[in-house]
């Protein structure tokens, strides 16, 4: 596995660039250069007590002083659904969304939350909004046993418009070194468990933004609002992993992100095996298929922008799967693993008939 | 002191708003109300890992498992700083501000740098200068003997416009829980040691770029530019503090940010006492003094928006005095402690004659 320091821009991460989420002014290629010179400019020099990370979701350092424990840091933004938030006036919400995908991000290697950081940026501060933003990072710590340490509000007029603002945090967890998931287990039979997304979580949402514009999102779709539909909450995954892992053997996770099964499955799997995914195993949410029916998404495109509903995969042996997914009101088996040949992708994603 | 978790915008946090300030865009009231609003929604809970942080310049949390140790976390950003940047097209050293800005944060309660997470947003994503930004932030990584762990780049059309950028991180530290400065110990008699500020670090930038328009930024000024003048770098003060802790006593510091030497000195000392300065003891550097005369600036006010000179400072015995600023080139004693009653200023800058 690549030791992918920087993960791509959260708007989708692939390697060739889907027309219209480029289209909708997110440049996948761009996001790519950008990586690779990263990997370029901070290359000449690494402090002594990083560890290898397993697919970029975090990274680890050592507990100075101590050989079996590691810290586990991760940064993340919510995207552009702020600025859905910021039309809705509903700002309760995308803390909460950020914690989570923060959470879930360490797990991918294990790890145990610590504390949390937010970083909010306004274009004119209103301390009632500011504060329910806050209070919205806040519970999610809470519920996730994590300390909210601090924080940064910045009033910055003349970089953001009145009215909209930015949102970023960064998550530190703890890891037993031995605990962390080592994917070279993964092999061909073990199965891969899917935890049902809740949404868009907090990608694809510059796509999703231009297929259903602000006038649509009081109109009633699928039992609510499509603007509620959007801004459907990013949950932990924290306690299902948990409760998979105390009856399963878990070999690998991913948290599906931006670049969705397609881009994400395969940072945590070695290569010479390939992920198989059946369709017809899981329902795919309405909100989706409106999304892929409106913007005439391809097959390929759907499964690299959005999380199509599946959240989060965790790779377990056949004979675990049962148990596994008995343990998780929801949890599927949506698939399985296979041998891989070079020229093969990683991840194929079969669509029901 | 208190237990501040969310410190009042960067750009500027004064209990009175100064006038200069508030008609830049900044609403320092607004601010103050923001950091009330955050403690009343997050006072139901705090993790028991957390520990009383010292003025808030970082947040403690014990190392778990441990007694003796705690790791100091603390998230900033920029500020309106990058928008000069933006404008010069001079993309090498806000990462560098930032990452100064940081270890400095967390020097305040002694703590030794881990790591640093970046987190940049971009409206369109132009590889080379993200590339650029990064570099910034690596090379003081290095320089601070900090890991650069990861970071998240975001591509948000919609939110900044093409050529802006937001850029926002988060440094984790360590420090004996021993060593952290108890400002109990400070007391009449001490001195204060102010170390040189190269500029205006990271603070009152909305002011400084009403008074000077990006038209002057090319326009030369004290031997360099306006532009060079209002983009100096924001120094790390790691190895300085370290050389005058090995010859002296520190029993409290201050990073001087947001609030400048009115606000931040008072964050580290305990209610009893009062910092005097004598502002004959270091001359105001010409960008300064350019700035308060354009903005016609009362004392109050200078103290309140800019360092004025003075990046950081330190407290100690007067019989250390000599000893530490004999350590640091540009280290001068610019106060000293004194007994307050209850109805006095914590800080007073009596002006030169």
């Amino acid at each position: 596995m690549a030791d992918e320091m920087f993960c791509p821009p959260e708007e989708g991460a692939p390697s060739q660039a889907p027309d219209a989420y480029a289209a909708a002014g997110v440049d996948i290629a761009a996001g790519n250069r950008a990586v690779a010179l990263y990997k370029d400019v901070t290359s000449a020099w690494r402090h002594p007590g990083q560890l290898d990370a397993i697919g970029g979701f975090g990274g680890l350092f050592r507990v100075p002083g101590e050989e079996g424990r590691a810290l586990v840091g991760s940064a993340d933004g919510v995207g552009t659904k702020i600025l859905i938030a910021a039309e809705m006036r509903r700002y309760g919400s995308v803390g909460a969304d950020l914690v989570n995908h923060c959470v879930n991000d360490i797990l991918v290697v294990n790890a145990t939350p610590l504390f949390f950081l937010d970083y909010l940026a306004v274009g004119k501060l209103d301390p009632a909004v500011a504060a329910e933003i806050v209070r919205g990072c806040y519970e999610a710590c809470r519920a996730n046993n994590c300390a909210l340490l601090g924080g940064e509000t910045a009033e910055m007029p003349g970089l953001y418009a009145e009215g909209h603002f930015d949102l970023a945090g960064t998550i530190v967890g703890i890891v037993d070194t031995a605990a962390v998931p080592s994917p070279d287990d993964v092999q061909p039979g073990d199965a891969i468990v899917g935890l049902p997304s809740r949404g868009l979580h907090t990608n694809g949402y510059t796509l999703a933004r231009k297929l259903i514009p602000p006038e649509e999102y009081a109109q009633p779709f699928d039992g609510t609002t499509y603007g509620d539909a959007l801004l459907a909450g990013h949950p932990s995954y924290y306690n299902e992993v948990r409760a998979i892992q105390r009856v399963a053997k878990v070999k690998a996770m991913s948290h599906i992100t931006g670049g969705g099964l397609l881009e994400n499955v395969p940072r945590t799997l070695p290569g010479g095996v390939k992920a198989i995914f059946e369709q017809s195993r899981w329902e795919i949410p309405a909100l989706f298929r409106e999304l892929c029916e409106r913007g005439k998404l391809q097959h390929e495109e759907r499964y690299r922008t959005f999380n199509m509903g599946i959240g989060y995969t965790l790779i377990v042996p056949l004979a675990d799967a049962p148990k596994a997914v008995a343990a998780v009101p929801g949890a599927k088996v949506i698939g399985w693993i296979e041998e891989r040949k070079p020229e093969e992708a990683q991840v194929t994603v079969h669509p029901a008939r």
